[in-house]
């Protein structure tokens, strides 16, 4: 591996930055599963927000009664945006982190917690589990994106 | 080319970084416009969510009317809501993408085609397009995420 | 510094790569304190959306009571969302940006002056500020947004 890295000034040769790659992508894909299940809770309970989407359904009236809110639908899409909150900083400071020439197997802990918690907090946001199941997810993502934006603001502090 | 790409080891001389930088610039900048468009059918519809932005209309009860919901902002809205949870994930994956060592015309084909998917898309929400316009686009788009994904994963992956 | 520089060809090295850092990674920590703002106040006002979220105040009627919004909460979650949508278009077009190769003065401006504004318009938001305060701000962040993509699309243009 040093002779391949020594040869290469590829990032994606670089062992850190690979499981940014990695884990990044993982998040990303998990918070792009919010919209399909978004999208299976709109055709089963037939709830929609849009006029056109229920034009299958009839015109007029008979259509009308399918553009309503549904409490399934609105907890998908409440995890959805909370992923959009708290994935966007993990993915931003994550870069930063994984340039900022941190030892490998603490780059692993922090990227292993921080997509572990957000996947338990999406089972605790839609299943749901009682409290604090999905409160504390949440923190452990939230502690984790702190800790390297701490590391990130170390090395690179230039204001 | 190849005699600069010698002599510089800076991404932004690397070709497959370069479309990925155009093309994301370019959603990105197609994103912002629904801010702009969100605050001309604000004007427009006289329609405004917090009640200092209705203080030039006068005090009081006169002001109070324009607190309201309107379908063309809410459809806006909707609408950019929509490029956030797909543009975020094209920009974090694409980058990956893009230092993973894609061909340049493989990955033109991946910039094009996703930004090509959500201008469209947003054509499709405002105009509105009869279905399944919105929804093709949208698939079409994400399809391409995912495509870079498993290309991200299969080169990146270190877990 | 330029013999360290020399030595290396980290991106974490270059000044203007770690600006973009030091920035990035306040903003996007700002961004993540609307999170805590909006329990803060989802807490005190005994406003909550999620009916797990109610059960410490008891079961049934008297827990229900609590599941309401408050205008109080949904400003904080207007001002995370604006974030969010202006944050993101600064994280990706403000990468590119920084390897397009800008002075570091010139970048430093750019990155200071939304950063500013971005702070600005928390404070606009939640005091709130009469307007054109926000709108002010908001403008502000935006067109530097806009003034680095000009940079990056002079640079990189790759259709």
């Amino acid at each position: 591996r040093r002779e391949e890295m020594a040869k290469s000034t590829q990032l994606i040769d670089n062992e850190v930055f690979r499981a940014y790659a990695t884990y990044t992508a993982i998040v990303l894909l998990k918070m792009m599963l919010m919209s399909l299940i978004t999208a299976y809770f709109r055709i089963t309970r037939k709830a929609f927000v849009n006029p056109e989407d229920t034009a299958s359904f009839g015109k007029g009236e008979s259509a009308k009664k399918f553009l309503r809110t549904d409490p399934d639908v609105e907890r998908v899409r409440r995890g959805h945006l909370n992923d959009l909150e708290n994935i966007v900083p993990f993915v931003g400071i994550g870069l930063l982190y994984a340039l900022s020439g941190p030892e490998l197997s603490t780059a692993l802990l922090h990227f292993r917690i921080f997509t572990g918690a957000r996947i338990l907090h999406t089972f605790a946001y839609l299943i749901p589990l009682p409290q604090p199941g999905r409160g504390l997810s949440w923190a452990v993502g939230y502690s984790v994106t702190f800790s390297m934006a701490y590391k990130v603001l170390k090395t690179a502090w230039l204001l």
